[in-house]
């Protein structure tokens, strides 16, 4: 008996949603896998793609509870010690909000070789499809990413939402919906102009995609009327209005 | 004679570089395009997938100059009026700092329907395939995206780099390898701990990648000796000390 030699595990980006926004890499490597871990953020038709027997979904449990980020590491040393090559599958990037960095730590720490290939990730690519620019040479000199999972009226939040209004730049909140009544009422309070614009998009490039804009003070309810729901990209700052100068020409999602 | 119905323009981005890092729909496009008006930073790889007599380079002309940007809005539209199918190839993403708001507004100002195919921005693909994650559950619950191109020192300067020092967040530059001296110092000025992790990722996933790293106080001593030229991504942040403790297991373009 021999040792088998560990496999690499490949963290790979899925990208926003459309099967065609895999990188021709990630594409490759769901096919030539021997495991895809996997969790639901991809989306049915990329997880789709990969072969049914390499598939493996490590986002749900019994009782509704995600798998444990520690459990899913455990998983992933030990496929590739057993000499698989693993691809674990994030949506969007796996280096945007997705524990990429976590992962990439403790495959090192075991002495696993890994690759990072890098997606479309969402903060960028959900705005883009729905006509909507993240820089401008005349409204906007940089772009903060942040997630809305954290409270913003909570003192312990990590995101300092006072110094994200003076930045003058475009703010981009990945999984902001639940939370949007909170940091849109923050970011007014914290100084920003009520009438600065903000758009929402909502399963950004799917084929059910759906896009709500208004203003700091009126996306609340455009969401609500529109009916967005998780997931959903938020972008804030006057880019989101380019949005309605350039709708009747934009093709692909609309 | 029938007046030729207006053809679709593009704007696709191309990845950091990687062929293999292009969508699925970005490979698609360049096979099938009437016309593709590029300029230098896809690279040479990617340019030579394009079939060459559909090939424009928009990016050089006479004298070093480059091509005004009015010029390639014109030739955009005076393209797709003769009906035919057209991609703008941008390094990157076609909406962080490549000018493709830009392009959108003058597109949909005259009739030309087009459609945005995003791109695995250098902002996030350069850092991650060298190891870097971007944000961290432990330490970085922002990043914000800037470019190196304006110089900190100067009162005009669109960027609040004393803001960002604040955000606590990741700090990224794109193309921010000349005024590197410039926007570190600021950064140790505004406040930031000198220490603060640093890494440049020059032509991140070519296949002549360079790395540089170091802190903010010792960074562009680094970066002579390894020779880092323009273009590179430069990450701030503790996340960019990630890289040194996962390196010896970092596969693809290490």
């Amino acid at each position: 008996m021999t040792e088998a030699t560990t496999g690499t595990v490949y963290l790979v980006g899925s990208g926003p949603g459309d099967p065609e926004l895999l990188t021709v890499k990630a594409r490759r490597l769901l096919e030539e896998a021997d495991l895809v871990m996997h969790d639901r953020l991809p989306g049915k038709e990329i997880i789709e793609l990969v072969p049914a027997d390499s598939r493996v979904d490590v986002g749900k449990r019994a009782h509704g509870d995600r798998t444990p980020q520690a459990e899913i590491n455990r998983r992933l040393v030990e496929q590739a010690q057993e000499g698989k090559t693993v691809v674990r599958l994030k949506g969007g990037d796996p280096t945007v909000f997705a524990r990429g960095g976590e992962e990439m730590t403790h495959l090192a720490d075991h002495d696993v070789p890994f690759e990072v290939v890098p997606g479309v990730t969402s903060a960028t690519g959900g705005p883009a499809v729905a006509g909507i620019p993240l820089t401008h040479r005349e409204f906007a000199s940089s772009v903060t990413i942040v997630t809305g999972h954290e409270d913003p009226t909570k003192g312990e939040s990590a995101i300092d939402w006072e110094c994200l209004a003076d930045t003058g730049g475009t703010i981009v909140v990945l999984m902001g919906v639940t939370r949007l009544p909170e940091y849109t009422a923050t970011l007014v309070e914290a100084g920003m102009d009520p009438e600065t614009p903000v758009a929402l998009v909502e399963r950004a490039s799917w084929t059910d995609q759906q896009v709500a804009t208004g203003t700091l003070e009126t996306i609340v309810e455009a969401c609500e009327s529109v009916g967005i729901e998780p997931p959903a990209v938020t972008v804030i700052g006057e880019v989101a209005g380019v949005r309605e100068d350039v709708l009747a020409w934009l093709e692909g999602y609309e």
